[in-house]
């Protein structure tokens, strides 16, 4: 058995990355999902709000156990734009990863339409609606409060990405404190659980385009129809858009209030002293860094 | 004391992995089943769906933390049987372990039903029923709901039991991130929470065949009668084939999207090597490994 | 204030782990019967079932942060009996650590008095009754549910305290996976947070017997009356008793399904053959141990 | 992009402290402050009081993720007071702290007050008022319930600084088992939640004197008016006042019962030697320390 698998071994760096993309998005939604279809179909008998945060919560865990060996667990495109931005990922992989990302939510949504399938159908009777008591698209993808605007969600998504970012990134910070990497995908989702009990009524936390977007084009050839990109004043494209900023925002948040400011290390240091060594090397005497 | 206990001190390596089976299980279900009695008895008002989430994730949880220094905690005939597809257990223990497994959880559905005697004695009027308002049956192992077809449950079972798989073979595998082997059993834990929240509401996600039918025997001996077996259109065959599927289906996903791809370790390249050489060793260049 | 405060060290070792069991029960006290006022005060609107099971099981976890570095955090004198019978702990050391254990209890049931006067005023029209609707003495130790038999309880309880003791001596077993010790306090709080949610309907849990006998001592004196020894069948010795004879029984469980069976460490085996050599130590070969 | 970045690289260490501070106390109540928003405007059907609990224990843990590595973390005005007091931080420094802390409130209540704009003017009717049934002053800062005594609440909020203080001391107190640094944020975050399930019903537990006032002076400008600082009975010095002496009071009680007595360690055996060999050095006998 060992060896029939061996024998299936690609060796292309780029397609690993992608797969392990994929699967983890996939292992994110699946968890997410489900939560919202079980809490929506079970009408809070099987869990509450608080369920679909952990949810989530979970599923951005188990997403990142599954992933960060091989891909290093982006799971978001907002994330992986933000790395390029950066100078920390290659710009050449970003379409890759983000059309890898959205494949496994797509996936992971059917295979919570798959599982649900009979709930789906009792709950709603029958009928897939976006809006309305038994609107069941909500499940996949989602949609904005009855009392927010356009702009109050827009805010929602770029506050809400913004803090995911600062608190993923001081996770991630060496000299700030120094947090075992080993266990950084369990942190990473108590991140999202905080931001899922604080800033999930306005229009659920997308955080995510490509978490949103997959699913939303599974419900829109599954059935639910075209109302699923019309629906909440044509709310699709702020899940795709907003979080992007919040990324970026946070990400100089971080770096303008903290990260720049740490004291240079010792590599660093020598680094810099080299390029400054430069040309006075043929001078005789050499300063050692202190 | 300490003298006394060492005289029974038993050597032989598979009744030592029995014993640690049998009390893992044991610890499992008491925690797990005990939670459903808890909040059935209480009518939600000591605890709720979450509750026994954290009720089967915990005992997860320590079940491993009784067992896995002697058995390697499998708990779960599922993943005993996966492991010797995969060939990293030997067959011939198998039938032990499912048997022990079957045992513990067992035992421990005889000791919830000890310990909420009273309580099920006046919830349910001192009538032992599978079906109906107040069925207690459903305390010691799961039943579809309602809308279920059996399809459905085959189905939700194998994806929830492929995603457990997914997870735990992502949380073992050192070269995609390194989990620290001592904190397993709390992610696995953890696993099962997110799967709870997530892929409980349509049969109460057993995912574990000697976890379902142990206590499903016990139930039938202690006075459910018969339609333990009958009830939700013969049920009780769902939760111990479809994990044994879902379990595998997992293991192989896994495996094909990310571990077979993982670079050869050095260990690897040099018995992959060593047998190459085993012809031209009497050459006199030998390739050195990168 | 660093000086000042070294001129008060005591350095008597006794005198120092009372203080510190003291401490580590009256901090796990008044977290856990705090929540059990604020659930009770508030009926449910400032937290639910499950925050009563998270106020002991982080109780317990700090309250084992506070004191095991001097103590070594028994906080339960069904603990402590145990360890002595076992040898683990000298028998002399028993009665202070209780008599200091009970006294922390007290205290902390006093500060919840203290901190919740105003709102058992409020709940309670000023009249502190241990029976009836608004009942407050179950705020500060335990009562058995109506249905409830003597023997139900002390069952209850013997399971409940053994559940406890399997889950910790497996923590503790460096042979059985090596738990990180500086973990401990987390995975002893998450047992108390499972055995909550799996068996705390019937009779609350108690599980500790200065965790219980020192505040119904409070409420005996505080105002509530002889009522809190009489109500329940005269429950008030189940508490007491159940928890020794379920923590032996734990303990036993343990040590003959999984310690005892441990093959020998280095250690031993030296040990042991030093004692066996100790008459043919005359003869010339010495058997080196492998 | 990051060398940019590096050009506004601040050298001053009471600067970049001062930031890290701001950042951390605006992570803190963001998230708090958010979850408060989210139960009170989706009235309890997107989170309950446990979910608050949570926001307040998750923030603290990201709050110090952010900021520990540059300021130590104190994220408090009472903390760094106790500090100052026993000498372990520079007086000097406390007022620029407690400025940052407040600064970092008021901010952070003011992301909050955007984020859920839309969603405090659907729930308030457009009316922001203080006290009532649509009261929304208590999403930003702390109000006493009806029945609590200014006498209770100062006594409420001793206690309950306390034993934070407590137990913080006791997790970083190194000869009291040593928790890992690294993960100390997770923990001072699982103090918070304890003390929210077990006293957050009388006064919602403010503990934090500049995340209590920042948001109240936010509500004061933005338009709850005068009222904020007169209701419940001039309420708003009481989260001021008494945090301060509870940590006092708590870092008394951890350094009385346990710190002071820990046996000297081997450097201070030494320090304390050289100390008293000052004068006896002239003769030839060298006591070595045991």
């Amino acid at each position: 058995m060992e060896r029939l698998l061996k024998k299936c071994r690609i060796r292309n760096q780029l397609v690993r990355e992608c797969m392990a993309e994929c699967l983890g998005v996939y292992t994110l939604i699946l968890f997410g999902r489900g939560s919202v279809a079980q809490v929506t179909t079970a009408e809070d008998k099987k869990g509450q709000y608080l369920s679909i945060n952990l949810g989530f919560a979970l599923g951005v865990t188990f997403g990142m156990f599954v992933s960060r060996g091989v891909s290093g667990a982006h799971l978001n495109p907002a994330v992986s734009l933000s790395m390029c931005i950066l100078g920390r990922h290659p710009w050449i992989k970003l379409p890759f990863y983000v059309f890898f990302q959205v494949l496994g939510a797509f996936m992971a949504a059917a295979t919570v339409g798959l599982q649900y399938y009979d709930a789906i159908q009792m709950y709603s009777g029958g009928k897939l609606t976006v809006m309305g008591p038994t609107a069941t698209a909500n499940i996949f993808s989602t949609y904005p409060a009855d009392y927010l605007s356009v702009w109050g969600g827009v805010v929602d998504q770029v506050i809400g990405t913004a803090a995911l970012l600062l608190c993923v990134l001081a996770l991630g910070d060496q000299r700030n404190g120094s947090f075992p990497d080993a266990f950084q995908p369990v942190m990473v989702g108590a991140v999202v659980l905080v931001i899922g009990v604080s800033m999930g009524s306005n229009c659920g936390y997308p955080l995510n385009p490509a978490g949103d977007f997959g699913p939303r084009l599974f419900t829109y050839i599954a059935g639910w129809g075209m109302e699923v990109f019309t629906a909440g004043r044509s709310w699709w494209w702020v899940p795709i858009v907003a979080p992007c900023i919040g990324a970026l925002l946070g990400t100089l948040i971080y770096e303008l209030m903290i990260e720049v400011h740490h004291p240079p290390t010792l590599t660093e240091l020598q680094t810099c002293q080299e390029a400054t060594e430069v040309k006075p090397e043929l001078e005789l005497e050499r300063v050692e860094p202190e």
